[in-house]
């Protein structure tokens, strides 16, 4: 089953917003076996709603729309379909009601552009929408179905989660598409390929390679569909790469970020992290608190910014500060070993480094970043040089510190 | 002029990573005046690709792709384009010397899949990649342009801003499109478009507006194109909207977040803040710390995650917790105004809450978040519920945050 996904919004178009509900669909798609083959993004416009419909019903079954429901003027997706599919609205009682509800539970008045999202287009089936005020509409047309949505991403990943798929799974047969990732470290893309290079040259037609490379991460994974043996094909041919390339290069065997693999194994043997930030500022504690469950492995992290807090609160010698800077192996040593002691847990992770665009120097440039882990009786401080702009090397740093802290939890040097 | 952008990737839609490149495109295209009517996101696929220039063709002037042309057996485009323009490749001097002495650099071995990189099809310009590996090429066919970039993030927006860019300005005649956009916290979308109901309806056909909600925030955008006279008619008709609208709604009379916003604020008054965080686990350090120049505001954090370090490393006392809990007005008006005198900064800020999915009661479900704000005189506390998956709940409670310390700073109750 083809699938293709159409984004509405001048929002999107002028970059105002990041689009992630496509990738969110196309996750959830892949997984149901649906191939998303076309993503569109269009503006608020009726003829290009309308040319992008006909498009997507040439190439695809099922067309999942997203933006244009909001109650205001720029809002004209319902208008469009009401035209394209030669419809009339009528007042959908139960909608009313759940309106009611939500400005009732909200303590706010309901104004006549609330009442009016209760209108839905008399050909369409309600996809009830219990997050938001706007209802998605189903559209069944030539054996195709098309669903729009709100574009406010809980509202619409709830819709389609409970809504919609539960009627697509009802009404074709799908055969799921499967994946095996990897996440590696280190390797730049060009040169895992070239590693890896037989593996992949002896890989069955029905199987597929990807390198997904990113912040000093490159991901690898197979793709295949192919009844019941294709999952054991694509561990088996999986694992001889994993085997080969050891765990110095394979972060993961999952699809994961490095702190989703920091926090299984943390968890796996119950032992707990803390951190001494400088240039991450937050970023490395957030990469695990963003995590549900984070609390079971981590105790707290300390963003100390300012050279004060550095002393006072790490109690890095002021003349290890003055001799070495507050960039270098023996502040970071004493960052990562102090809030590993001063906050009771057992791996500390200490980082300080230059993210720019300034403070840059000859010799520490802008990129420069020290990242040092401990968990008391090991302590291991490397030096690194990122590139990019500063949230870029934000997020270098936090993998390398995650992957730093794997390898000392499995004593891999 | 009329430009369209093409993003190449399987894993864009399987949803492995969600596509930035758009966006940022879309920014910086419409701040030359050039309208991005059309994103297509398709498959590392020959005829996928030439179905996609073929329809941009038919619609733009520029086509703008990305993706496809790293060095490894899944990337495809370059020698997709050279079917579609009937090309053929050759050594490309500048671009092997190039890439000799990026390996030289990286002391890595150059192989001949990363030589091969330096082949480049006869018709087309090179856009020269000196961040990376794979070079840019623009193609120029019945007047309209192609270019073709890698999808790496920074090797692309450099390659746009300094190869790219100079030659389109130099080579069309662009009119720039001028936006104001404001942004508003704490009113929903349908509320503050009847709140100003009347003056948007005042609006010239040649102004556009736009609602942007996200996270208990609207963005509102006029845009407009019209010669000399619209950035005044804009500024004017905006101007109108935050008189009537105030300071307790606008949180910032530009397109920035809440954290950029009250960075300008503290410069402006040369102010410190520092924070306490518990269920946010520095992502609101982080909001202020992605931003160049933060140590000018920000002294430094405490992720106060676990129950032991709120006590020793907060004195939140043990009584307050064990009778209040840790999520409660007591212990984050102890949290704000402890961080902030320990820190030894102007205004403190602290955060207790429950970001889920577990941990909520019947007394405190999940989404219960306290905020506290303190400048020594003045302590504010406030409890919010917010709904939506565990991320949405720290993006909201950052956004309360500033906003509340917004207020502090400014004097408004």
């Amino acid at each position: 089953m083809k699938a293709e996904i159409i984004t509405i919004g001048d929002e999107i178009l002028i970059g105002q917003i990041v689009d992630t509900n496509s990738a969110w669909l196309g996750r959830i798609l892949n997984k149901e076996g649906i191939d998303v083959l076309h993503i569109q993004s269009i503006s608020d416009d009726k003829q290009s709603i309308k040319d992008a419909v006909e498009l997507a019903f040439s190439r695809a079954e099922l067309v999942l729309m997203t933006g244009g429901l909001g109650p205001t003027q720029d809002d004209i997706t319902r208008e469009t379909l009401l035209e394209y599919f030669d419809d009339e609205l009528e007042m959908n009682e139960e909608v009313l009601a759940h309106l009611e509800q939500i400005f009732h539970k909200r303590g706010r008045k309901m104004l006549d552009i609330n009442r009016g999202q209760a209108l839905v287009p008399k050909k369409c089936e309600v996809l009830f929408n219990i997050q938001g005020t706007a209802p998605a509409m189903l559209f069944k047309h030539n054996g195709k179905w098309l669903a729009s949505m709100p574009g406010v991403p809980y509202e619409m990943k709830h819709i389609v989660s409970n809504e919609l798929l539960p009627k697509v799974r009802a009404n074709f047969k799908l055969e799921e598409i499967k994946h095996r990732t990897i996440t590696t470290y280190g390797v730049p893309e060009s040169l895992l390929a070239k590693k890896i290079e037989l593996f992949v040259d002896m890989l069955p037609s029905s199987i597929r390679p990807a390198y997904l490379p990113n912040l000093n991460i490159v991901r690898f994974r197979l793709s295949g569909r192919g009844g019941n043996t294709i999952e054991q094909e694509l561990d088996e041919h999986m694992q001889r790469i994993v085997n080969y390339l050891g765990h110095n290069v394979v972060l993961s065997q999952k699809d994961e970020t490095p702190a989703e693999h920091l926090m299984g194994l943390l968890k796996e043997k119950n032992l707990k992290v803390t951190m001494a930030e400088s240039c991450t500022g937050g970023y490395v504690a957030h990469q695990l608190t963003c995590l549900p469950g984070a609390s079971a492995v981590f105790k707290g992290s300390l963003v100390a910014y300012d050279y004060d807090v550095k002393t006072t609160e790490l109690g890095v010698p002021e003349d290890v500060l003055l001799k070495t800077g507050a960039v270098s192996q023996e502040t970071v040593e004493f960052m990562c070993t102090k809030v590993r002691e001063k906050y009771n847990s057992d791996i500390g992770i200490g980082i300080s480094g230059i993210a720019g665009p300034d403070g840059g120097t000859d010799d520490k440039p802008v990129g420069t970043v020290y990242v040092g882990v401990s968990d008391g009786t090991n302590t291991n401080v490397q030096c690194y040089h990122f590139h990019g702009e500063r949230i870029k090397i934000i997020q270098r740093t936090s993998n390398a510190a995650y992957n730093m802290a794997r390898k000392l939890v499995l004593g891999i040097s």
